[in-house]
């Protein structure tokens, strides 16, 4: 048997996320029939991290195991896939690696954009605040976030993670046009970490929350904002050490 | 009767383009169906120009008249209007206002991203070039368009128009992380101006052509581009002298 890595863009829009449920169609659901179409066998995917329902990604990135890989396997498979979802590419992975403990660091970015009218263009993959926000305080207090911390205050409060230490390498808000779009890199991320992170700046942005490094320290998820919708999420990139593409 | 500006956002994605046409769904004939539903009667709109099938828009412009418009109008006919359909703004007109012809400028973009594959998240609103493309040679070759010309070979060849000179205000192409971003802002756009000039430009991107000057002074359509896909266009901005929205 051998171990592939493969990485995958998605439109989270028409999936109940990632991870395969019963009766619900699931980005994982939809791969392993394509995967069992071209085995003649179940091939169990593993991804980097779930996404939620509606979250989309640019690089996820997955592996398994089989056989062997056929020729042409990426144009194979994606003539198998419906159009939201696409593998970009392939590479054979050792024994010792794993796509979910073997990733040195994850990014993620999250789009907004201001208007008391949904803008339809923006309504693809943003969320709209209806009011405008002080920008240049959500990033005066974004800065708090970088670093080793314990991220209680921003995680899920159903999670059964007991290390809630990760660390940030970097975080940035930029306005691209009309949009917002928050980017941040980190060795990994709690169950909901990034929408309640981007949930708490808009509410500091909006003036109904002030200081971002007090909620962090009460490692308290009552302190923290509410969680930003998932179709402004977009899992952008998933690095390994070892791992190159094609 | 009263005179009123209206600013307009869709994705075109669904729509046969802006004019209305027996027995097809776009986007005058649905916001015609919607103005009908409020004031009992057709009333006639006017765009600042039609966007082909296809293209969206973000600030689309087009006007109307009526005897008086009710309270609260924008949030109204929203509620009439499908989901890819917005009005963000209205604002009264002089009598002498003609969207078309009051125009001042008018700011396109046109996204294009690179992979050999499709990426979900970018198909959504931009071309796909499978190859990498020469950035640097396309901004070069693009500073020739600015200014006043006569853009006929920039022109579908079936446009009844005779006097084909514009202005070019602006134009720029930046990369935004992995997407191209194409802006250019003029008095007026020639029937598929854009895309012929997205177009030409790709194919200088790609070593195909060289001399954007010389295919501009030929006058001679068959010397430039393929038209770019419409999915890539974004009617972004019409600027008009006299027009304050609320």
């Amino acid at each position: 048997m051998k171990k592939y890595a493969i990485k995958i863009s998605y439109d989270g829009k028409n999936y109940s996320g990632w991870q395969e449920q019963p009766g619900k169609v699931t980005v994982q659901g939809v791969m392993q029939d394509a995967l069992a179409q071209i085995f003649h066998e179940k091939v169990k995917l593993y991804a980097s991290g779930r996404t939620d329902a509606g979250v989309s990604a640019l690089g996820q990135v997955a592996h398994f195991r089989v056989e062997e890989l056929p020729r042409g396997f990426v144009g194979y498979i994606n003539t198998l896939l419906p159009e939201d979802i696409r593998v970009l590419n392939v590479a054979e992975v050792s024994e010792d690696f794993h796509v979910r403990f073997s990733s040195k660091k994850k990014t993620y970015i999250y789009k907004m954009y201001m208007s008391k009218v949904e803008v339809p263009v923006y309504e693809r993959g943003a969320w709209r605040i209806p009011t405008n926000i002080d920008i240049e305080k959500m990033k005066k207090e974004m800065r708090a976030l970088k670093g080793k911390h314990d991220f209680s205050a921003f995680c899920a409060s159903n999670t059964a993670v007991e290390d809630k230490v990760r660390q940030i390498y970097s975080i940035s808000i930029k306005k691209v046009g009309s949009e917002v779009v928050f980017s941040i890199t980190g060795n990994g991320f709690l169950y909901n970490m990034v929408r309640i992170i981007v949930g708490t700046l808009v509410e500091i942005g909006l003036g109904k929350k002030d200081d971002i490094q007090s909620i962090l320290e009460s490692c308290d998820r009552a302190k923290s904002g509410k969680t930003a919708p998932a179709k402004g999420l977009v899992l952008k990139e998933v690095v390994y050490k070892d791992l190159k593409w094609a």
